[in-house]
């Protein structure tokens, strides 16, 4: 009797936190819609190409490394080591003498753990679109999800040196989102906006999404897999506290992202004397990134307003970009990176536990060493492939040149 | 041993009503997408607006005020009280000591009723589709998911005056769908039909939507969506005879929108002498709406009748709406409202403890107060700000009004 | 308390299998969008109605009479009977009688498969595109939905003599892919190429796809949905060893659609100079239906490889199948045909059980039996009422005649 309660427990937290890796890896389409709508038709096949592509390499990468890193032993608290967990789930035998401290299959642990890696990657995309090689991001994700991402990751997650100074990050605004767009930064750098985005004397274009419905879509289904980004990092739901748990987070992540909408839409009315949709549903994901560094101990009012001081800053964040002349064409810099840094302090509203300090050492490791780390990468790549397409390709579209196809060739008149 | 048997069943049942939460939750991206389709390209991104805005709008009221009113104690069975839920979850000693009677987390309710009051105004934004001002909606919004909802809401689940009666409506057809319909009918006598729809000799005008594929995506979300919708509405999984039910309710629910498809399929080839796939669309989502009401009861056969009458009433409705010089872009009077109807008189077939007395009197009740009460909402809002926009703004198309941007700014010829 | 137990345990696999089938009802959304953005804007609205309708009819007739047949009795190993399971699920006091024996509702168990009928049918759809009749596909549906399918999968599932012959085909690549792909070739044999597909010389012309995001989106949901596919093919989850082996097919299936996703790319990189996405797309589909036969038996870096042979096999399948002349405009036959064939045989690399005489038995047996019964049927819907619509007809588009309703209205110049 005992050993089938225990076992009962052990199969429904394995059981929810599949479903919640399903929910994540749902995210992979909505990155995929959200770029493919925000970018103009004659780059929508390149960025559906390299979308599918990412997702499918950090999958590989991750199991063949990255999560071997990541959750390794470790050989300091800073340099991780090498553990390899494949080959194995835990006996029933153990899990019941474990008396439920074994309370989840470890593939189903792997399986969680690998759509988040994936998710951040897809914050890269987005950012360099319309412009780089395909073949150079694709060459960036195997080192991102399979060496840069676990060893950072490592430092909170794993045991390592994140986790001794005490940073708090739930479901990792910092560790995922934050990171991404760090390394997108370090990429957008070196290849610099696309033709046309800023004017010989300072004016800034814009070149709409060729897709709204889609973009929105993207988000949608974004909002949806936060559900298991966040819900699932609870890691556990099958006694009453960890169910109340997961429930104020779903609770939360919801409310936050709605938080964001409103802020952003009223903030726009305000600035622009419209109401600008890409705004409003970067207002959304800003929210939901906002959220994602603590989403179980606000109130779920607080969580609200977490989740609108994204939104506000999203707005403010995305025009501040243009004005240095960063070029993002779907704002993620500003979604994953900006409010992905308010998500780290706003832990501090409610979560008694951080700190100032802890949550300052977690953004000034991970943005210093993902910064560092990619630009090399970046810089090598540049040097032996190029980042970028010649000037021509990019008049005619990148689909063109890397995939030789369009993506709607009855809509348009080229 | 017996604590933690009582703590997985509440484990259970709290991710069971999370789950079904976030699916209901994707209905959101269901109407976004359905209704997009079904409008011009010149209305699409001010609907795309509409719909995250009312979604997120709803979430915020019904937090802050509509789910106080609805499951409060209540001054009388008409006359909701207000009660503040937010602030605790139940200990995991309070659910030992109900002995499993305290079977899912007050947070998880919440979760899984702010979605319902959302679809209930998602069905309102198809109706007023192309025409009406955006802050106007958004202020109805914010009236319908804070007061009239809820209100009428409490009558029934919140143990009211319907719940005395012996008004039975499982999921919604009438509570949720039926309101939103009526809501939307109320708006739409003071809006009028849009520009174009209606010729000076009585003709009826096609205004073709410009992307039925998203249409029908949309639908194919609301499908999926609606497992939860009807298969969280059982409220408990954890026992054979919950579970038995809740695999009825899934089983139901598919085949009523199966039936619904058929009907409508085969309806509009009679009428047309062509397949409709507007008609078809809208007929899966009437035996939606039509097996709400009671997806329990009924044997799977009769499910599907049930469902496939809806879907035959659906095409017909539409027409008669058209014939009375009703615009409704997307048809959703007829598929929420009179399918809703339909709905809740079909509940009298398999349930022997519904009356013909409680199913009209949940309808007279719930139909009457909404209506009123939307109609004095929307006559406060033309008074003050107006409900439609200018003849010239509606020529040029709602979305550069009151968005500024084009959905598909590369496909279009304007 | 032990009873207590035992119900919790029905009620976890209930819940379980409950979503995986919605997991796979959402598959019917992949295949659509998949098929909606792979063929031409004239012929979009009529794969949207076939898909939507092909789901239906299978629903209803899977009831009605297919799935009495699958899970019958059987008058011989070869020839099944008919059970009516309709009109009671199980009891509370039979389940804890047979001691957890009995662990998930009956309901749950026809709607979970309930949708893979709907599978199949959906791999028919695409092949047949763009030039055959509405009202013979549907027609056709009746057929392989309530006889053919549940006949050859009463010799696997159903106990028959398949099973004695110790054909193992986990969640269906044979029994479900390569059924629906060998229904299809008896299909497209009869029907012929789309006009203009091939050239009067020998040449193979492109007739590219409408709207590639939407199959990206396509491809992206039946991944998801593969989830609950391969996943709830377990049966249950309820204790240590089941959960670990859900857990194991979740992060197979995933790596497997990886790999597909690489191999197609690389392989269409080095074939055509390019990434050709749609060939991406199907690398994924490949990789999928190659894991389906069995998930749960490879190690995950051997479902990898599966995947990607699956990838590489469906590049030069496609080609094979234009050379031969056969118009498959959405790559099925490749997809669930050729690496469905794969996927059986793969079944062999890791689990000690299979054999290559079952295996090969059980392509021969399905395949021969499908293949003729489809032809007949195929052959009789010619002659009663014509396969294909007239060439006029195919010029104008297939929406035309069979909707008179345009997908796009107003993005395509006609």
């Amino acid at each position: 009797m005992e050993t089938q309660v225990i076992e009962l427990g052990y199969a429904l937290d394995t059981f929810y936190f599949l479903i919640a890796g399903a929910f994540v890896m749902w995210m992979a389409a909505g990155f995929t819609m959200l770029e493919a709508g925000l970018v103009r038709s004659k780059s929508t096949v390149e960025i559906l190409t390299k979308n599918i592509a990412l997702f499918s390499i950090a999958c590989v990468m991750y199991m063949v490394v990255g999560y071997n890193i990541m959750y390794s032993d470790g050989i300091s608290s800073l340099i991780p080591g090498l553990s390899f967990f494949i080959g194995g789930d835990n006996s029933a035998a153990d899990v019941v003498a474990s008396g439920g401290d074994i309370y989840y299959s470890n593939m189903a642990d792997f399986f969680f753990q690998v759509v988040f890696v994936a998710t951040a990657m897809s914050i890269v995309s987005g950012v360099v679109a319309e412009r780089m090689k395909l073949w150079a991001f694709l060459a960036f994700t195997v080192v991102l999800t399979g060496l840069i991402y676990p060893i950072q990751g490592y430092w909170s997650w794993g045991g390592g040196i994140l986790s001794d100074l005490g940073y708090s990050d739930y479901a990792g605004s910092g560790i995922v989102h934050f990171t991404g767009a760090v390394a997108a930064l370090a990429g957008v750098l070196l290849l610099g906006p696309r033709k046309g985005k800023f004017g010989p004397n300072g004016q800034v274009n814009a070149l709409p999404g060729a897709n709204l419905p889609l973009a929105t879509l993207g988000t949608f289904i974004l909002w949806l897999g936060w559900f298991g980004f966040n819900g699932g990092s609870e890691l556990k739901v099958s006694d009453v506290g960890s169910a109340n748990a997961v429930a104020q987070v779903f609770t939360n992540t919801n409310l936050a992202a709605a938080g964001g909408v409103i802020a952003a839409m009223i903030t726009s009315r305000l600035a622009f004397g419209k109401v600008d949709l890409t705004m409003v549903l970067n207002g959304a994901l800003a929210g939901l990134v906002a959220i994602t560094a603590d989403p179980a101990s606000p109130s779920a009012l607080l969580a609200t307003l977490i989740g609108a001081i994204g939104g506000v800053i999203v707005v403010f964040s995305i025009l501040g970009f243009e004005k240095i002349k960063i070029d993002d064409p779907v704002g993620a810099l500003s979604v994953h990176g900006v409010a992905g840094i308010w998500g780290v302090l706003a832990v501090l509203l409610s979560n008694d536990e951080a700190t100032l300090g802890g949550q300052l050492a977690g953004l000034a490791l991970i943005g210093g060493f993902v910064f560092v780390a990619s630009l090399v990468i970046w810089l090598i790549l540049k040097a032996v492939m190029g980042l970028r397409i010649s000037e021509e390709d990019e008049q005619e579209g990148v689909d063109s040149v890397e995939c030789g196809m369009e993506a709607y060739p009855e809509f348009t008149n080229k």
